[in-house]
């Protein structure tokens, strides 16, 4: 970390700030050129927000080296991680692709929809029971019921099941059932439910918040992983920007970016960062493309009739041949698609 | 809610839809014009997502004519809701002036900021005792202890407290210790804690997100409302956009927009919607001219050794200068600052 | 267009629309509903703004049902447009490669690059002479010059040149020179400059701007096709948001969304979208995934040393790399990468 | 300026771009810590953009101590800038209230205007002749005509004339009728513009562009500045951000940082920064308590029948009261309204 001091700051100003990053555990390097001084400080710096020098008199800019997060870095940890799910693991040469309905409607929507994605190739079950809804006369999920009917497909199906935990409270009950716990957008920086998430070693899938930096994503991450649990996926999942002719902006960007500074696997929700159903399959595409390991997407046996966000999800057909097309980009990015290997019973994979 | 269907809509798609809006129990009104079909949907619509109609074959446009929120408006409770608080109401003719440190660090840290910022004719005391921090590794705030630092603080100055809660398992141990339950900008959306809000009959200060639009702030205001809550305070805090000369922008159009929407108070926070100190006074003036009911501003004693937001901080002599002009641009406004009235004992408010 | 007038709006004030409507060269159809009148104008509304009835007492929303361009419009000219250039067509099953240096910076540099992106697999070439720089004191091109040394490269190596016209007083030089007018970013709603453009029937790259939406890109487009000229090209370059990881975000949900709205052509631009060279490939890809029509790249024999964008700048053998990948992409689209057929001399294309 | 070198970067890294600083004309002062070598650049680096060292290798972070502008900067001319007009001056102790129409559409209307708003209070007169339309099918202004009626009412009224140039080109006609030119949102990156206007003397209001950062504005300054025209105010007009509430999000920070960062008079424009007229006297309020140096509001006789911008045009009478409550806060500020002085003819003024 450097802190730069204004031109016209005092030897006692700079003598404070000195003194401060000392206190904080940090060693000095001091460099007092013609223009500026700057004070180097040395050691643990990522656990140091730069609000705590920021404040002080005769500062002018602090400005970080090295990042402030740690376990997520690929500094510290250079080799991808792999998240182990069903026989396949997200992070390395296969791409998963998580497919299903917005919300559990009912036990026939969710198993049908489970066997055709299945069927279409897809690695993994999505499905809401706890939705959070921008307005409270909205549907609200299914709760545990709808929780015992995805369990009822993965059953059938063996796919690994996927569904969104909005509070620290519903850990216990979530853990039960689900593969993996998906945090929404709205609760990236709920900071209860990420450290409550940290103590249990369940998968997990960390939605990018709509205004949330990327730096800010793998804060994120770093608390989850802080906890002890290390099998942290990332989504990005379309930002807010000015542009309205999508619900939100895909930043594509952040793929590469991500890739380039975690080790954690990337998955792209081409459903909710475009919003239109007849646009998903180009961004699914383009999110391989540009080195995803993964997708989410949405898929309803009959949109006109979904309870939620039926303007964005997929007929089966539709997804089935965007699973195509994804395979074949995949293929020239020297990986496959994941295929579910076992099969699932009562007492666990098998 | 009208709903406009495509030039090349099959009568049977018009048909589906017509049908759909009957079984959302809302009346049709049909208009079959040379350029367009539309369906008028008409009753309780403000309930009804427009996602129901969006996936629907056929359908091109789906345009609200009434808001997606009730309570909330000011079309159905035209005059100013006034929220009581110590001898004076938010959102009257009084402007209240909260102020204190963005974390509550210490006894005597507290108990000073409170004594300058009642001097100074604060109206409120502000202290952070959970905090909601980007990094794991900064720190997370004095906890309960906190809370008896304020309670302190308030018998001491008479100022009531308002305090961030952070999640819906604080709740019973926040009512029992503060006067106003400030719900953060990165919560505004944990619906699980709004609802948790609703039953109580705590003051809430509801902080717009980041990224949240006028609309969305409104909607979660309802879902305390629907609680049955209706002591709630809109707070504006700066939003995210591309520009970085400042920590946030202060979206001051949101002022006069919110008063148009809604009878709720609103309130501007400076601090946090500027980031720097030096332009906290001209923010604060600004809010007051373009209608706010009243500010929320960060005072610590000595900002460079504050644990948080020192950057942003006023010296308590900066703050009474603040205090003055506010009251001169209030005086213009038809309104006055309010003043604590009461003196606070264990038993209550004398 | 649908004119909803408010709850409260008077016979009198429906009438004044009405009148508007029917003076603007529109018919009217109305439809008197419970909670709304709604005056449908019918005709070529396209050319006509939707303030004109904004501000008339009574009105509630004005909404558009059809699209505000025609010319650009794919409503009105569902075929794909081609936009004819050296032997081959961008638009069609050829996806063209525009590559070379930010700035025309010396006779070797240019010569130089013109080579390797021809080796490489470029199917025109690039290369700034008048620059749009921040700084009045930073380089600001070769201008002439700069383009007779784009002519030598042409002749040298048959690829077609594309540089950036600044100015509608720089017309006739510029087509003098080019094959491809390169309208910039900053200069998108330069409407002196679009209309002077229409004029010519020289190919045009129509740059998005920094925060246009996609329908305003599709205006500046009209402006251009209202003069007459047809060969345009829409250029994706990244739009300015929240994130500061990137330069800009690449906006690629506008491919698609661009590709359904009109029948021009798509071209991105991967270098100014992300700004770092190590994310060029990825993003490249991902845009042609994602269905565009071409890219333009900037590539420079020795990024470190360029006078402009080296961050973003990639080397030869890097650009060669990624133009593989791209072939590769393309092939599972069902295109393949354009390819010089011509010879270029003083008399034109042989 | 900084460069702070990557971790691993060799010593010939590091030569060579201490090399490339001193090439620029540059001194050099290295400091190697622990954790990083960092080469302080010290000299006229205003001149130097960042990129020059980007994109070289072994460079980590490229980081300004100066700012990138020095004409417009107050470091170097800590004195405000006054602006001469007619009798009185922008950017002391008199706040200037610029009024008028939209686009000049008929004698009688700015004729009418004009007297209004002089009544009223105003002391400049605003009129577009040229007008940038997004839509080429829009009404695009009287031209010259609309400049001889603009002359007419200031002979009538006394006011000083402003009005937009768009391109190049109108200078020398401008400069002959009008006492401000405008640069208008969409032109403030329009660089041949700015040198033209450089070389001139007459005053210039140059509004911020939709996503321009205000250190862009301030470079935008600098171009016309180095030409030797140093009669320059800067206009916040709103800019785009994600809410859709209003038109524009004003950005009121943008006014205290203007007023630390530069001696050059702050205008604000309510009218474009709200696009609705009943916001407009809010946010004119909130600007001069801000610490704006004046305004620049639209006004027109009959909002509903304007052809541009009926939407946000106040009537004359709700112009007045605005005027009324604006002096009272510019008293506040220890300031007053200016008024115009002299009469014109056509010698002159008086």
């Amino acid at each position: 970390m450097m802190i730069i001091m204004k031109a016209n700051a005092t030897p006692q100003q700079t003598e404070a700030v000195i003194a401060s990053v000392k206190e904080a555990g940090l060693n000095v390097h001091l460099s007092q050129g013609v223009e500026a001084t700057i004070i180097g400080a040395i050691g643990e710096t990522h656990s140091i927000p730069l609000e705590r020098f920021e404040g002080m008199d005769g500062v002018d800019i602090v400005q970080r080296i090295t990042k402030p997060y740690k376990l997520a870095s690929r500094q510290f940890h250079p080799e991808d991680s792999l998240v182990p799910l069903d026989g396949f693991h997200v992070g390395g040469d296969e791409i998963a692709v998580i497919a299903g309905p917005c919300s559990v409607e009912s036990r026939s929507q969710i198993i049908e929809t489970a066997l055709a994605v299945k069927e279409a190739g897809a690695s993994a079950l999505r499905g809401g029971v706890f939705k959070p809804r921008t307005s409270p006369y909205s549907f609200q999920g299914l709760g545990e019921e709808g929780l015992e009917l995805l369990a009822e497909a993965r059953e059938k199906t063996g796919l690994p099941i996927v569904a969104e935990i909005m509070s620290q409270v519903q850990v216990d009950l979530m853990v039960k059932y689900v593969d993996v716990l998906q945090v929404g957008a709205r609760n990236m920086q709920n900071f209860n439910l990420l450290r409550a998430i940290g103590e249990t070693r369940t998968a997990v899938l960390l939605k990018r918040g709509l205004s949330a930096s990327v730096e800010e994503l793998l804060m994120s991450a770093e608390y989850i992983l802080a906890g002890g649990n290390n099998r942290v996926m990332l989504c990005e999942r379309g930002i807010r920007t000015f542009e309205t002719s999508t619900r939100n902006t895909t930043d594509i960007n952040a793929i590469p970016v991500l890739k380039s500074l975690t080790h954690l696997p990337v998955i792209l929700d081409p459903s909710h960062s475009t919003g239109y159903s007849e646009f998903v399959a180009a961004i699914a595409r383009a999110g391989i493309a540009a080195g995803a390991d993964g997708l989410i997407v949405e898929v309803h046996p009959d949109p006109a009739k979904a309870v939620s966000d039926g303007r964005q999800s997929l007929k089966p057909e539709a997804f089935a041949a965007m699973v195509k097309q994804v395979g074949q980009i995949a293929q020239i990015m020297g990986r496959k698609l994941a295929t579910v290997q076992g099969e699932y019973s009562k007492n666990g994979w098998a």
